[in-house]
């Protein structure tokens, strides 16, 4: 008997999913609270935009998809760092020709993506359905129809909450069991802005991911095709309803880029701001029943561009489990976060941490110098020497692993800070003694 | 015209703050799921005993409640540590006449506070009503009565949650704010085992807290004013289902307890087994609507013996702020939080700590002269060497006040080390030389 399971939540991890399942010979139920984003126009469906990194890209070409994908992605070969006082230095993603991100429409990615699922033996989508409960011991969920309020029943032989950070199936999931949950919001939110075409032509640069980096204030912009840029302004929550005149506190803070946005007042006043949640929760699952995949279990702030990329490789990772133990859904579930979770625990920190490098270092000097030499080695010790911004964006190195491997290379470059030392005060020793007393 | 104060949550926390809050003229209503604690007999009302030092003692003095109250503690002096070989050597808990803990039953301390709060001018305890709903905004309860199920919708100028570690107040307080929240289940559970009196005497020393420490198992007993002790097993949660025989593991793991426990097998079978929960969480409050107290918003591991001392010291805190801002709630419990909230932060990581001390340290002999030395400093330098475990139950130094001034003694004694070493090997350098050559 075909067994059946039930997704919540239409994202790209759901999505992606799905795919994967019908593969395996599910049949496959996605429900999702909001319309199809295919039916909407650009207007209604505002769209954020997406840095596409190796393990995403790995997990969407696993079912054919990146052929599909590539002409919709802009390419992001590294950083275009605004400094205060003008100029703009460009620095490289990586060390090797490939190793860039892509930038892509949320909107462009997730209407591929269900495209493509629902083109598969098996995979149906339902809209505009809303999860009202989930009984976890039958794997059957309730549902209710938004508009109408049509009541709706169904059981499967698993769910899967796909229904991001603040999942209503992990909620129904874990409740009453000894659950470890970990929820943090930034101190800081972000408002969007846009950087549009002059005329058609981009207004700045636009393979690069653009910072103006600050400890007060920070702004990110990713590009698009169609030679517009979408920025996020990065402020500490309270500062947002604070700025009375932003034209006048771009002047002051980020003069190079009131140029870029002549419609900065009328987007500050409309655009909401938006909060920054970090998330790391256990259990991922309920015995063979319900399961959880993407934000629902690991929301990350967005520092590191890998949020997405980590969803996405969740599916993979679960999709292997899943080929492990064919015939017994709760040793792959719980398999699937054993092999998981420590990696994404991991992201979660070092989202943290570079929220902190791209606010208080990247305008340093020496963390410059220091990224320069990372990438040197790297090229000199081609496969031998990789840094861990590297492995995290343009290697499927699993996360822990990364920030291993990254540890053992900073030892080395200390012992190696060191022993130059020491050969040089040795030196230095020498030098002073050869003509001093001796004993 | 009087404001009125609905407390939701009749233990300990909630039953001060009644009688604080009568004190300031505020009509009170306590709202609590279970039956009145008075009306049960001794074998309905299993009770736990807990540890009461200085903050407790405090805040309860202040209220005129201790002279009640001293008659049902017992005194600990210190600990007994119960070691593998046999032999349980005493280490006091403090290096001055008094610095102790008062063993008291939870059931004595509750039913006399209630009696207490009662006897206030406009203080009413409604037992047995279950809270259904908060409506934060209005400051309105919805409850429902056990048995009978009858609903009760009542309205007060603020809700306290002090409804304990799994609080529903502080859940529907929250719902949709931003919320940071921190909870973690220790991966070791308890089983309470009673040492009863034998024949009237006790079996052990009485006026101390035994401790069998151990890496895979622990035992902490309190003792009573019957002579018994309560005794909590504390071992990792799946171990307790697989000892299929709990008198041969006592044999091997503790044979010195095994003879103070003649229903060892009866109460291991019978007892649940309990969880324990860590919580940090924020906001505390809700504008001048709802606050909460007690574990309800800072649960800890019961490691140092804090948790009911630290829920009662929020009284006091509140309880000053409140009289600080006396017309204006919503100041008052914004300060709370504030002047309260780092340090039960604080004692959430000490007690995690004191969980590793207890089960790894204590039989340590660098640990035990460790604790030595510092009791010996505090006895040559009174009020100017204070050991940190001193501040933290033997004071009222707020919780983090009392951490940084342990990090600073521990800076002092490891720069004694550093300078008594350096003494010691000048010194060794120097008799070498006398004979050696020079230069």
């Amino acid at each position: 008997m075909t067994r059946r399971i039930l997704i919540v939540g239409a994202g790209p991890a759901g999505t992606l999913l799905a795919c994967c399942l019908a593969r395996r010979g599910f049949q496959v139920d996605v429900y999702e609270r909001r319309p199809d984003p295919r039916l909407l126009d650009e207007e209604e469906s505002r769209s954020i935009n997406l840095g596409l990194s190796a393990r995403g890209i790995k997990a969407l070409d696993d079912i054919g998809l990146m052929d599909t994908l590539w002409p919709l992605t802009v390419p992001m070969r590294g950083r275009a760092i605004h400094l205060p006082g003008g100029g703009a230095p460009f620095q490289p993603y990586g060390a090797h020709e490939g190793e860039i991100l892509h930038s892509v429409l949320r909107r462009d990615l997730i209407t591929t993506l269900i495209d493509h699922a629902e083109a598969q033996p098996g995979v149906s989508f339902h809209f505009r359905h809303r999860l009202v409960d989930l009984d976890r011991e039958a794997a059957a969920v309730h549902l209710a129809e938004e508009g109408t309020g049509a009541a709706l029943t169904v059981r499967g032989d698993a769910v899967i909450g796909a229904d991001g950070a603040f999942s209503q199936v992990r909620a129904r999931m874990q409740h009453g069991l000894r659950v470890d949950h970990h929820q943090e919001f930034l101190e800081w939110g972000y408002k969007e802005l846009t950087i549009p075409a002059d005329d058609g032509s981009a207004r700045t640069r636009l393979e690069a991911l653009h910072v103006w980096p600050g400890e007060d204030a920070l702004i990110v912009a990713h590009p698009n095709r169609d030679n517009s840029l979408t920025g996020t302004l990065f402020l500490p929550v309270e500062r947002f309803e604070e700025i009375a005149d932003p034209e006048e506190f771009f002047r002051a803070r980020f003069p190079d880029a009131i140029g870029l946005m002549p419609h900065l007042a009328k987007e500050y006043a409309e655009h909401p701001v938006g909060h920054l949640v970090s998330i790391r929760t256990s259990p991922w699952h309920y015995r063979d029943r319900v399961a959880l995949i993407g934000d629902a279990c690991h929301a990350v702030y967005p520092f590191y561009g890998q949020g997405m990329n980590a969803s996405l490789e969740d599916c993979t990772v679960l999709d292997r489990c899943l080929g492990a133990h064919p015939d017994d859904l709760g040793r792959a579930f719980a398999e699937y976060q054993r092999l998981r979770k420590p990696h994404t625990d991991v992201l979660d920190e070092l989202s943290k941490q570079n929220f902190v490098e791209l606010r208080d270092r990247l305008r340093s000097p020496f963390h410059l110098a220091r990224k320069k030499a990372d990438l040197l080695l790297a090229r000199l010790l081609p496969g031998r020497w990789v840094p861990l911004y590297t492995m995290i964006s343009h290697t499927t190195t699993p996360y822990a692993d990364a920030l291993a491997r990254a540890r053992r290379q900073d030892a080395i470059l200390r012992w190696a800070g060191v022993a130059t030392g020491a050969v040089a005060l040795a030196a230095v020793r020498r030098s002073t003694r050869k003509g001093g007393p001796r004993c």
